[in-house]
C-alpha cells in the first residue's frame, strides 16, 4: 500500500489543477496547430492565447498586451533586468535587495558583469525593505529598482506600492518578482503602480515551464529572445499554446477564490503553531507578520534543517529547508544572512507551504510528527 | 460532419506523439514534485529527467551532460549566440548566412548592436554555405561560425561536417540550428564535430515549449537564464519535467524510424511532383537535392503564394508560405532572397512539408487540389 503523502511543499512547487490539465489536453493532442499559421487549423489555438492573456490580465488588472508569455519566473526576471540594462544607452544602476530569489540577483551579477553597477540593498530583520530604506539608496543615477513581491523562502510581503512610488520619483522604472505571490495574493498591478512583474504558472497550480511577464505600456525594455514575431515582436519563439491555457485556468481559478483559501491558510497555520506551543517547542517564526498565506519559516535552535527535513521524509511529508533551486547547496541560506538570523537558528530553519489541497488533519500531522522529532 | 484535414505543415509544427503524450502525462498529474528538492517524493520526476537526457544524448551521439534543456529552439539559438559572444573578453566576430532562421539573425543583430561584429555570409542559388565560402570569410578573428543544418524554408541541408572543419582549422566555435532536422535526418555530433546544436522538440513530434542545447565538452558558453542550480548551473529554472519526458519519448521513436520515415517521404515527394508535371504545370523546386525529408518548396511563376495557402485551406489542407514566425509578414522571405530567387516566382511560392502521419492519399490530394487551383 501506498504510504498517504502530505505535501506541503507548494512554495516550490504546486500540483496542477485538474480543470488546467482538462482546458490544457485538446491543445497538446488534437489541436496541435503552430498559433502563428494563418490557415483555418491554427484559429481554435490562436484564440486559446487570445483568451488566455485575456483572462491572465483581468486577475492583475493589466490590459491584456501587457501580459507577454515566457518559459518561467527565471526567463521572466532575466528578462526584466538584462532588458532594461540596455535601454536608454547609459549605465545607469539597478537597485535590488540581498535576499532577491537567484533568478533576480544572478541576472543582477550578469549585467554587473558588463560594466551596470548594481546595489544590493539591505533588508530589515523582517525581511522588508522599508521605503525609507530604498530613500536612501535611490539616486538620479537609478535606472531600475527589482523588489520582490513576497521572499519564497520566509514569505514576507514588501510594501511594492510604496517602494514603487519611491522609484518613480527619480524616474526609475520598477519591477517585482512576483512569483511567490501570483495567485495566491491579490495583486492589482495598476494599483501598485509597478511596471514589470514576473510571474510562474507552476506556482499557482499551472503547469511548468510557463509564466509571464507584465510590462506596462510604455515601458522601455529590450527583447531578450530574439527572433520570430511572436508576442508583439517582444518574445521570440512558438507559443506554448497547451501551458498557456493551462496558466491562464490555474490563475482565474486561484484568483477567484484568494480570501477563501487565505482564510484556510491562516487556521492551518494556526493550528501547526498552536500545536507547536502547546508542546512547549521552542522556535523562531522568520518574516513579516504580513506573510504569504499558508506559510510558515521557523527555525529551531541548534536542530539540523537538513535532518527535520529527511526525518519528515521518511514519515510521508513533504517541506524544505529553503529555495528549491539551491536545494544542491548547503551553506546558510543568503535570505536567513541578510534578516541577520544566528547561524544556531539559520541551521535549524525548515520551510512549510500549504496550498489549497492541504488539510486540517495535514496540519495536525505535520505539527505532531515535528514534535515527536524535536521532543 | 468535421471535413477530413490534410496537415502538411510539419515544418512550422508537427502533431504531439501519442505515446509521448503518454509519457508526460504521470508528470502533469501525481508525479508534480519539484525535482530540485531532496525528499522522495521528487525521486521520480528527478529519475525521469535523467533518463530523458541519457535517451537524448544517445540519439544524436553525445554525453548526457552534454544536453542542457530549454524553453525551444529559439532559446537555445539565442544562448548560443549570445552565449559566446562574451566568453574570452574579446570583440571577436560571429559568421553566420543570410538564410538563417530569425532566432539565429535577431540574436546576432542583438550581439552586434553590442559592439560584436557579425558577418552575414551569402549562400549560393540551392541554399547551400560551401566550405569554399566559409573558407573565404573565416579570419583569425573569428570567435563562432552557426549555419543551420538544414534550411526550415526551403528544406536545403549544410555540409556541416566540412563547414565545422574549416570553422576548427581557425580556432573558431561551430554552432548549428538543427530545429529542423533533428528526429528526421540522422545526426552524429561527434562524427560532425560541432560545438553547439540547437533542438526544438515540437519539430519532431514532442511537445511545444521544450527544447535542447548540446554543447560539448569544454565549449566556452556564458549561462544565458541566470538564477537557480539547475542543469549544472547552465540553465536556471524549475525544470519541466513532463516535457522534457515527452521530448525524450518522440526523439527516440523518430529516430528509430528515420530511414523507414525518409523512404516514405521520398515517395510522397514523388506522388506529388509526379502529380504536377503529368498536367504539365511548370514549377521551380527551390533548395538543393539534399534536402529535407518530405519538404517541398514549390515556386509558381507569376501566382501568389498567400491565394494558393487560403485555397488550399478552404479545401481542408494545410500548408505554408515561408516560416511560421513570419507569418505577419507579407514580404519577400529573406531565404528566397538569399538564393537570389527572382520576385516573380519568389511571390508564388508554397512549402509543403509531409510528416509521418502523412499517407499517398494525402499526397495525391494535395496534388490534385494544387492542379485545380493552378490550371
Amino acid at each position: 500500500m501506498k504510504k498517504r503523502m502530505i505535501y506541503a511543499d507548494n512554495a516550490a512547487t504546486t500540483k496542477l489543477d485538474a480543470e488546467a490539465f482538462e482546458a490544457m489536453k485538446p491543445f497538446l493532442l488534437e489541436d496541435y496547430a503552430n498559433p502563428s499559421q494563418p490557415y483555418s487549423f491554427s484559429r481554435s489555438a490562436k484564440a486559446a492565447i487570445k483568451a488566455a492573456r485575456q483572462t491572465i490580465a483581468k486577475c492583475i488588472n493589466a490590459e491584456p498586451e501587457e501580459i507577454v508569455f515566457t518559459s518561467g519566473g527565471t526567463e521572466s526576471d532575466n528578462w526584466a533586468i538584462k532588458g532594461t540594462a540596455f535601454v536608454y544607452g547609459d549605465l545607469r544602476a539597478t537597485l535590488t535587495t540581498q535576499m532577491e530569489h537567484h533568478a533576480v540577483l544572478r541576472a543582477c551579477e550578469a549585467v554587473e558583469m558588463l560594466g551596470f553597477p548594481v546595489v544590493y540593498m539591505r533588508v530589515n530583520s523582517e525581511g522588508v525593505l522599508t521605503p525609507e530604506t530604498l530613500r536612501r539608496y535611490i539616486t538620479d543615477n537609478t535606472k531600475l529598482v527589482s523588489v520582490m513581491y513576497a521572499n519564497n523562502e520566509i514569505g514576507s510581503i514588501q510594501p511594492i506600492q510604496a517602494l514603487c512610488s519611491v522609484a518613480h520619483e527619480t524616474g526609475a522604472l520598477f519591477h517585482t518578482d512576483a512569483v511567490q505571490a501570483i495567485g495566491h495574493c491579490a495583486i492589482d498591478v495598476k494599483e501598485l503602480g509597478i511596471d514589470m512583474l514576473s510571474a510562474s504558472a507552476h506556482k499557482f497550480n499551472g503547469p511548468k515551464g510557463i509564466g509571464f511577464l507584465y510590462v506596462k505600456h510604455g515601458t522601455p525594455l529590450n527583447p531578450f529572445l530574439n527572433g520570430g514575431a511572436q508576442e508583439a515582436g517582444m518574445r521570440a519563439g512558438t507559443e506554448n499554446v497547451a501551458a498557456i491555457v493551462g496558466m491562464a485556468t490555474a490563475l482565474q481559478k486561484n484568483c477567484s477564490s484568494i480570501d477563501v483559501t487565505q482564510r484556510k491558510m491562516e487556521a492551518l497555520e494556526a493550528i501547526l503553531i498552536g500545536k507547536l506551543k502547546t508542546e512547549s517547542i521552542s522556535f523562531l517564526r522568520n518574516g513579516s507578520t504580513n506573510h504569504l498565506p499558508g506559510h510558515l519559516s521557523l527555525s529551531f535552535k541548534d536542530a539540523d534543517g537538513e535532518a527535520l527535513l529527511h526525518r519528515l521524509d521518511l514519515m510521508g511529508i513533504c517541506i524544505s529547508t529553503g529555495a528549491a533551486c539551491d536545494s544542491k547547496s548547503t551553506k546558510t541560506s543568503h535570505v536567513l544572512e541578510a534578516i541577520g538570523l544566528d547561524e544556531s537558528f539559520a541551521k535549524g530553519t525548515i520551510r512549510i507551504s500549504f496550498g489549497k489541497d492541504n488539510t486540517e488533519e495535514d496540519a495536525i500531522a505535520i505539527g505532531e510528527n515535528l514534535i515527536s522529532i524535536l521532543k
